[in-house]
């Protein structure tokens, strides 16, 4: 176990190093309050435990949530806020009861670093759904079970329990897998849980960074993939990551020609939609799934469910054994998430690249530049 | 084959009685334009063709939809129209191709008289869902295939295909069987869809014509029943129907102290609800059921979907094979509705009572009376 402050170039670090089995200052981005710039600094990691592991983080996502949990638009933050949980590493130490990973063990770290493990949720596996007091413990802006606030992937390095550590295969380069961890998983999960597959017929809507996911994914179980995108501007890179069409939604004639046509209908798209006409591309017994989160309750015809035994449903994330299948899952495949690697020092910049809808697919932190 | 009027009772009848192999005329009551009071007339019924069986009709529930069609809330009507799609007979007469029924036999006609049968809907047994040129053809109110206006079950006598006419089980008396035809069919098929059944929690939303029917199918299922009503004026009904728990949705304790407690609820309210307070009623996976159709699109947080895996889908009575199983099921459960029977020179009467809620649990008319 070292006690030096990861990344030594880290030089505006002013904590002192801690001690063996104590805490370690880690390098970090954080903003100080709501809505500023990020910035560097440090934060506290919890001395390695008896069933932690200590990950050197390699690579860290942006996602489109760091920006609104920054922001507080979906509520109070904790600050300083160290945003990122879609998390490429490899182990760099083990606590004495680990028995999962070892040192140089590539893993990854998604949305959530703890829950209850005793509810109904936690014990079907499905960890993001707990119902334990307070819920699942998010990777930043949450607070852990020893009652500290939790700092995500923009950062040097992090502790972590070795059950919320995911496997990364090795034929996955990790910058590309980084976003699988949360983007990855939110499109695997509702495609692998309401059956795209062979003789499926597939409609992603949106081609941002969670949509262009849920192509590949679709495509690569077997689906017929159709993207739904306000113009055809992506078309060309929405024919090469997989789908079989691209239509555009500002175009009146997609919703009739389409019409009845769709098993599943997975909706990207935060903003405020039509999604009474979205219902009206499925078939009987079709499912339209939500994974973004309009802040807005969305609007629904309810003559457009029941003339078709329609369904609207919605779906956060994945749990454990989920997210370990979708990284396995693209290890067979050979998937992972488009993206564009950035120096730390350029997040306040993506951050306003990915307002303006200005990403080819995923913004990735190179960690060894915090 | 009898040319005669059915019912010579009817003396209003003016039209000449037909003869054998063609067309009849027979007593009904009718609504001669939107909204107007129903009043005694005749109908032609077409000759009982090949495939056709007449229908003594015995008895006609009244559904709530009957006066939202005569008042053409849902659009524009047919008139004259002569309401009812819940429909309890004796099979009177044959055509010579018939081979699943034989005179005397007891049969029911729900919603629907016809569809394209070619359809993948109809295909799998889903009439209700028939994507064909122009759909199902409906029991009134619609136009059948022969170009004609249909008239429902406010009739003394129906001719349709021996295909849509369903075996009304000998245990169940015909008058609180008619009913099963459309507030039976309307809870059992999603009852059974989304897999009410032992060790599931099931709530039914409104203790009216379709919500005291789906307490009795769900806890005949095995399922643990709540009734949420509006009060807790009915909840001596809801217990008796079967009902194991009542509670009363004015009392906000109601959303708090049932917070994810059910597998399933099945909405019978058509009256603009708050959908994303009872959202948060449903375990992890749960599905809300609409079944009664508000007019107003509903207003859903997707939060409460995304938290959960949540659905909300809709469901419209059921195809010929689940209305078949659904009888069976009422067969060998002694399961039939809950009716007040009337004469029809009441239907006015009835209609102004089924607006005021005033109604123990469905009105049927006695067809004799007609």
């Amino acid at each position: 176990m070292t006690n030096d402050t990861h990344h030594s170039t880290a030089t505006t670090t002013t904590t002192e190093s801690t001690t063996a089995s104590t805490t370690r200052t880690v390098a970090a981005y954080a903003a100080e309050r709501p809505d500023a710039p990020l910035a560097k600094t440090t934060v506290v990691r919890r001395a390695v435990g008896e069933h932690d592991i200590l990950i050197d983080i390699r690579y860290s996502g942006i996602c489109h949530s760091d920006l609104h949990q920054v922001g507080e638009d979906w509520g109070t933050g904790i600050f300083p806020m160290v945003p990122g949980h879609e998390i490429a590493g490899v182990v760099s130490e083990v606590g004495p009861g680990v028995t999962r990973w070892k040192v140089g063990d590539r893993v990854g770290v998604g949305c959530f670093v703890d829950s209850c493990r005793t509810c109904d949720n936690c014990r079907a596996g499905l960890q993001q759904y707990c119902t334990g007091e307070g819920g699942a413990v998010f990777t930043y802006n949450s607070t852990g079970r020893d009652g500290l606030p939790t700092y995500g992937g923009y950062s040097a390095e992090l502790v972590v329990d070795e059950a919320y550590a995911l496997s990364i295969p090795d034929n996955l380069p990790l910058d590309a897998a980084a976003p699988l961890l949360c983007a990855g998983i939110t499109l695997y999960s509702p495609l692998a849980h309401w059956g795209a597959g062979p003789g499926r017929k597939v409609a992603i809507v949106g081609l941002g960074g969670l949509g262009h996911m849920g192509v590949k994914f679709a495509h690569a179980m077997g689906a017929e993939v159709t993207v739904l995108s306000q113009s055809l501007r992506k078309r060309e890179d929405g024919l090469k990551l997989g789908a079989d069409h691209f239509r555009a939604t500002a175009d009146p004639a997609t919703f009739t020609e389409l019409a009845g046509g769709f098993d599943l209908i997975v909706n990207t798209v935060s903003a405020d939609l039509d999604l009474s006409a979205y219902l009206g591309l499925l078939r009987t017994d079709g499912t339209l799934v939500q994974v973004g989160a309009p802040e807005k309750p969305v609007s629904v015809n309810a003559h457009a469910l029941i003339s078709g035994r329609r369904s609207v449903a919605g779906s956060m994330i994945g749990g454990l054994p989920a997210t370990q299948e979708m990284l396995d899952f693209c290890g067979e495949h050979g998937i992972t998430a488009e993206i564009e690697l950035i120096r730390a020092d350029r997040i306040n910049e993506a951050y306003q690249r990915v307002l303006d809808g200005d990403v080819r697919f995923r913004f990735v932190i190179d960690a060894s530049t915090i």
